[in-house]
């Protein structure tokens, strides 16, 4: 590393502790003059008052090389501008919504990173799913199969690596080989929640841990709402499997939708406390999804459509109206005349002649000694599809 | 009964059975001359061709006088135009819908009905609860359960009778005294489905067992589909609790859309098969539906809205974003000073001393020796919502 690079780099690693992400007067200072000589002038103090303001409390604290050293020996890497793997596609969604005056819709300065993703490739194809600590079985099954499916499909899974959904989502796009990335609300040698430190260690080794957030900062209630746009930026939709009405799901599903992201959730049981908000976010417009084709198709290159669930076809599709009341105008047993018949449908025995002949033709009825019959012919399909409605 | 009234009674019967319904070219006749004298038309075949080829078969037959003593026994009536207790406003749904071209789209000549519920009272405050007859558990409670809270808020369920969800549903109304409407698709003295005699001898006791066919006639797959459309127009909305992709209930919801209804569906498991039907129709506009509020809203007063489902709420709930930030940094355990919690939020210390002193109001900080720390008070749920994402 160059001697220049080096010291763009403890700029950025300093920034990044100065001020509480997102900052947006930092950010346009950065912009103006580039993070060196930003990071010198919120050092002396030489800047605006709303910035001096926002970094006083921090701005005599650099632990930029230390916390680069911990970087570099666990293997990970600062994401900023400078890097092809800034995914500036992604963080475009900022840029509209900004105008919706949330002073938290901003990208991040920097993303301090882990694991052998790529961030720019990851964000091409890939779907948040997300959904509350709380989950019962049922959707830590639906999460588990959607993840693995979108493993499957190539598609990467951006979760918040919580207790419930956010796990199940995690373990099972590791275990189909799939890129999985975890968007953390505290520094990456931070393990959160505690029980999840093996979990993040895999994601770390074979996809990918992001954070704003330079090492050592804890996770705490406000930055994990603000870590939820990040998960929303990420994907190219936004899947609920399982929320409360106020749950840091539904937050996720807020900031997709605040950033033009297709926000989707999956329905459960009305009896279920942890659909309750899946429900809402449908009712509010969310698309249903059920499969992981339906995600495919919202996150997928264009033209990537799920095809039609296969609908169940008996041999009555083919009938007319007519032929199909003929034949329920035959006996359930035993066999009727052409007289009988054409009362019990209301149709002269004339017009019974054309039906007749088309039924027998397909195999479901036939004449013997002048009366007509019903063909079962051990086909149970017919016979259940005869009883139907 | 007048000998006049006797002579129009045994007409409409006779009409009833003379072609299969809904026919509307008979129907036209009978507006335009009468029913008795279209009863004597149709008699001796001096109609036009159209619905002499659709009378001819049936014509020669006349069992009003047995249907009639037959209802009369069992203390049925025959409900037709002539009635006060003919629900013609349900049947305006019919107007528009003739004009998409349905055949189908017409309401039913005449209807044989036993129960003591009357049909135009009904209709002003009623839904239609259908759904599969292959429910599982979960749909059966869910219909139980919305019927029942229909019933106790003065809603009358319309149904079909079958097996599955529909027997719920009028199983339900019944135990909690509601008033509950079956729609037959043969005639009242058929009990179809024969497992559910004992019940609909119930439903035709407490509530209304209705039907276009007149006695004798057996339910055949087109009379179910043909019954649909009389169980959509009868009730304010279709609410779908369960169904396949293919279902009668899916048949109901498509007439309830054609003739102007709501149409209503309650997600499910999306690993359950009974579920897809309602999934597809969600995805198709329906309302999503989870409790009884929503459906009396759909079939309601006007001004009778659903209320807000309750959202938790917590000690946090009235602190600004600022206050929050502040409490975040104060530490889990032990006390901080004013530069420590600074450092930690990104602000002043003199930027503190407002939101502290707040927090301190709240009852959620306190100060001791110059430090501040947290005030758990044995409020679990403050606590709760402190490690809360």
């Amino acid at each position: 590393m160059t001697r220049a690079l080096k010291r763009t780099q403890r700029a950025w690693a300093y920034l990044s502790r100065v001020a509480e992400p997102p900052c947006a007067e930092l950010a346009a200072l950065v912009h103006r003059v580039g993070p060196v000589e930003a990071a010198e002038r919120v050092r002396c103090g030489q800047v605006d008052p709303d910035l001096a303001r926002l970094t006083q409390a921090r701005r005599g604290i650099d632990r930029s090389a230390e916390d680069l050293e911990l970087l570099d020996q666990r293997g990970g890497r600062l994401i900023t501008a400078d890097d092809d793997e800034w995914p500036t596609l992604a963080w475009t969604a900022f840029h509209g919504a900004a105008l919706q005056g949330k002073p938290q819709a901003k990208p991040p300065m920097v993303l301090w990173a882990l694991g052998p993703a790529r961030l720019d490739e990851i964000t091409e194809r890939a779907a948040a799913v997300v959904g509350t600590r709380a989950a019962t079985a049922y959707g830590e099954q639906v999460a588990g199969d959607l993840a693995a499916g979108l493993a499957h499909r190539g598609v990467a899974v951006i979760s918040g690596a919580a207790y419930g959904i956010d796990g199940a989502v995690h373990r099972a796009a590791l275990a189909a080989d799939g890129i999985t990335v975890a968007v953390l609300a505290g520094g990456l040698d931070i393990p959160y929640p505690a029980g999840h430190s093996a979990l993040l260690h895999r994601i770390g080794s074979h996809g990918l841990l992001v954070s704003e957030y330079p090492p050592g900062v804890r996770p705490a209630r406000h930055r994990f709402l603000t870590r939820n746009r990040l998960v929303a930026a990420l994907g190219g939709a936004a899947v609920v499997v399982e929320a409360g009405l106020r749950s840091g799901a539904a937050n996720t599903a807020a900031w997709a939708r605040i950033l033009g992201r297709v926000v989707a959730a999956v329905p459960g049981p009305v009896t279920s406390s942890a659909s309750v908000g899946c429900h809402a976010l449908l009712r509010g417009g969310a698309e249903l999804v059920t499969r992981v084709d339906d995600i495919v198709e919202l996150v997928g290159r264009s033209g990537e459509l799920a095809p039609e669930e296969p609908r169940p076809t008996t041999a009555f599709d083919g009938l007319s109206d007519t032929q199909r009341r003929v034949y329920e105008a035959l006996p359930g047993r035993g066999a009727a005349t052409l007289d009988e018949i054409a009362i019990a449908c209301a149709l002269s025995p004339e017009q019974l002649l054309a039906p007749l002949a088309m039924l027998e033709v397909a195999g479901l009825a036939e004449r013997r000694d002048g009366c007509w019959r019903i063909v079962r012919a051990g086909s149970q399909r017919v016979a259940a599809t005869a009883r139907l409605v």
